[in-house]
């Protein structure tokens, strides 16, 4: 059930039964030279959506643009400053939250949002904390990161051996190939596999690694391999979700 | 040209030929007894990529949750308090200006989004003369209401004589039921046509449109009307962009 | 009735038979050849005050500084960032809330404040939910511009005859003509009427419209034709207070 | 010379020579039993414009609302919060600063103002310095206190002899008294001084003062007590201006 | 009793018996050729720590940077912008009134954070009442400056007649000597005794003031000097501190 | 070298040979029964400072209060809002790269402030990117926690066995023991070692860990154990510390 989708009545309905959402998360960065600037969205959005199929929960919008001042030097790249993301997270689980939701599940699709998300959780809980006092409702908000679970590593190993990498890597790139078929890009990459490591800011960024990719290997995406790792990621993260919820 | 499903290369040689982008806003809030939540993301998203296909401009991510403070008694309603609207959209511009942006045409979907819009424009122009001073990039960001034309307000007259209203209308209906004609909902409305009116903060919203209509018959909305309004909106608004492009 | 020629216990027995305040904002910025720096809020303060004489109401103190960054390339204009001028009005409203003052009607001089002041009153609304709940009081807040009603609009054409324009215009000019006869200013002006149309930042508004005017002729301004506006714009405006008052 | 009766060629013309503005700052809070919500601002105001006038500077705007937290249990008082007004005054000054102006010359009228006025001194310099660097312009505020020169304070003990107080003052009401004549409030007090001493926040404030005066006996006051009392106020604080700008 | 070397069931046990805590807050800044860039934290921390010896109470963490932007010309200084250190002291303040602390007594080691501390308390006392409105926790916070009181001014004028100054001052830099005694400097100055005077941002204070001093001699500076300040201080301070716990 | 302890001069002698700067960032929260509530500050201000001894390293001050909301039901734990604490480090961070720092190592003592430092790295790159561009300084942040690395590990399994835990580890409070032995607690625990988990906010962690502790045996700190924690971390830090600065 997606929010977007439903009728407020509906949402009424849902709450009689559930305080729990699902709330994709993503970013709109560069991926490499055949990966979607909206890759991590589009992950974020596909997996949340397939977890609600599957556990019958309500599913937010995806939050499109996350924090990406990494990626800035790559044209396409967008970023909100993460006290600006720290701001929307307060609003949206406080709109949600006026509602009667206390159980928020972010299904993540990209690793530089993690900091700033954990930190937004602790803002909203000193918020709650603050204006409502012993009475504040119990909001809970945790992450998950589509990619961060045995199924979805298993999965990647068999398929890649090795040139996963951790940007722009072929799991990602083939789970927007199975969303968006229509959008399979190809580009010569040189060499197969980019070299990995760390960075610190975005002109430091680019310099290590010209094309974008970081250890990876995205010219063995398939959107095949895009089916598999998204039931993997669907079937790992309901199980999540479901405990979440299950949480005392 | 779709920013999300494009590659960072390919943003690039874009950039040689255009500053220009669009940038779809929306909102998530109530849209009485058989509008979807998500109404105005998605006449907004629709729209904006229709006046991309027909223009040739890059389309950027739609913000789904806008400034709909007034909607919040509605379970359902998530909005941003202006001052996050602004700060997310001075990000946005900003990070896009990074790379060589410089026109920002926003399709939006809703009317309680306009004010917030139109003060982020002038904190984004103060910005941008305060950091860069005279060399400041030339910034100009616009907006456009899709049913804000003269196509779309000769058909709505057509299709609804008088029953249009002023949300939760049978246009923006209609077109989220030729979106999505999965997800089309009935609902017993009484009366047909909401009262008309004006309204102050969410509870005052609700005591006078309990259902949460304004002035509107939606019962009204067919898929195929919003066919009929989708390319009436495409139509006018590539004319729009194309002369906001042309300006001096 | 004056906030600041008022005694606090005058204000508290005003309390008892009233919770509505006129609040009146201004602007300072250019105004063209011959207009004042301080119009708007000099308007703004006038007719505010005319209509508290006819009503009885409570006026407050007069915002001079609004929102102008499109005037920023004039010597003497001063502006907010809209962001300020958000927290300002939550400060002014909030403040005047806690003793009992619920609704809040603002008399505004200057076009460029409106998009700010409707975003500001969401902000407001969102707090006042946020901070109080379910007991939150039922706060109201609205605006008029003092030139958009019938009275001023009919005595414009007939004494202006098409040469209003929107910016510096001969209303305008001859309202603070009335008010401060002793500031009366002369310049040339060629043409008698400036050219019209929009415009974007500050530096796109000096390059089209070098004297500050747009559309208007100002030098037919009179200081007679001030006296007459200001009683059409009072009388108007009277009305509308006293209906904004009886809104149930 | 004031800056709203001037048009923006005058101010233009007046920057060839100086670079000197003159900014009053008042509060609108309550001033006891005979004292006007305003005093605060009207004694501001009517002082800068005589410095104005004996100077040949200008005078900006009014800041009619201060930092009154302190005053908020007694109706009528406004306030902004510390960091809204730090917000205000950087706008000011960065707005009057894009013109060339260098000298930020506060006059005062309300004790409670000064703290947050020099905090905004230093987060107007940090400011400047982060966005302009060692390009940054030599901007200078500083703020004098109407009542506190050599001048006005043999003045008041001539007339009050130690009756003069702390808050609502003879001195700041005779000065409203000879501002306007026609404003002026007669209540009986008991006793004729009010007690002096501290405070700490708005309902410590009440308790202790609970007519609103501290240590003063404002019953004392008259306008022509007024006249004096402004032309020693202007005569000093004209010499602080020029030497001011005089300075290195 | 100090906070960082207490356990959370010791700090449960003393709010038995006192709702009084003593709140050390320095700066990290340049203090002239021979003074240590902690000079301010060292003084308020080492002074507050033996007034909590002296009355039993509570002392809280040291804020080691505060409101230094007019020393930023010299290598090593550091500041918070003003805006920031509020939002600290907000912080501060709001932590521990959740435990049921009401007293803060702030003891300053630098003129510089006067007015910003001033400032906070008003935006403490404004947050507490807009969060709890009649319910309201009776905060109070109060600042003392460490070489302010009677007992530390004898001394000073007694051991450097005239050369004290106000920066850089040979007081200060005794009592670090005293405390750090491993850490004392040698350093020739010329002239003994630095410039007195003002001075405005940053620049202006290093080309008024080149190596850092104003108006002192702190060649004079001996660690026996520092004891005794030390026990004026902390006798005058403790003294202050069971006034402002006994206050009504 | 410690910032605090050294002049100006010293300061700008250092800047010429290193760029590099060590930031301890402790916490002031709750340790379980016997530990100390600045133990968090305590640890990384002493790691540091060895760091800083071993390596001539400049060691700034000591952030003492971090992100701890989840400690806030236990009396003496102090919070900065994760958007205050990114404020802070933004201005430590911009201030000393006013005078030439570049390289950020935070020794960190509290995992709760891992995300909102990491946050905080964005923020800074993001701000420097918007204020000076291409010209930017290449600034460059790290953390490490200081018992996250090889040595600290094997010596925490040797000591305890799997009775380490995730807060008020036996680890941490030895080093404090070591630190102040003078202020070694001694406190009954049943059972020894405390459940272990996770917890969302504050009501949520107390109601889990009633005393304090996660997973812990605090019971089995030794200062003799600190001493060897201690030489372990410097050791190991201290190479990370020249990795970092040498890294390209």
């Amino acid at each position: 059930m997606q929010l977007h989708l439903s009728t407020w009545a509906e949402v009424e309905t849902y709450l009689k039964t559930s305080k729990g959402i699902i709330m994709p998360i993503g970013s709109t960065e560069q991926h490499g030279p055949n990966g979607l600037v909206g890759t991590d969205a589009i992950c974020a959005e596909v997996v949340a959506k397939g977890v609600g199929d599957a556990t019958g929960a309500l599913v937010g919008p995806t939050i499109p643009v996350g924090m990406a001042v990494h990626h800035m030097e790559f044209p396409g790249s967008m970023t909100l400053k993460p006290s600006t993301l720290i701001a929307l997270l307060r609003d949206y689980v406080g709109s949600l939250a006026e509602h009667g939701f206390e159980r928020f599940f972010f299904v993540n699709g990209h690793g530089g949002n993690i900091a700033t998300l954990r930190a937004a959780f602790y803002e909203i809980y000193a918020e709650n904390r603050a204006l409502r006092g012993r009475d504040a409702p119990d909001l809970r908000c945790t992450l998950v990161n589509w990619w961060e679970n045995g199924e979805v590593g298993r999965l990647s190993r068999e398929l890649y051996q090795g040139k996963e990498g951790s940007h722009a890597t072929p799991s990602e790139v083939s789970l927007t190939q199975y969303a968006y078929p229509d959008s399979i890009k190809s580009a010569a990459m040189d060499p197969e596999q980019a070299p990995a490591g760390g960075f610190h800011d975005a002109r430091d960024f680019r310099r290590r690694y010209p094309d974008g990719r970081i250890g990876s290997a995205p010219g063995l995406a398939r959107p095949e391999h895009g089916q598999r790792l998204y039931e993997a990621a669907v079937g790992a993260i309901a199980t999540q979700y479901r405990a979440f919820l299950a949480e005392q």
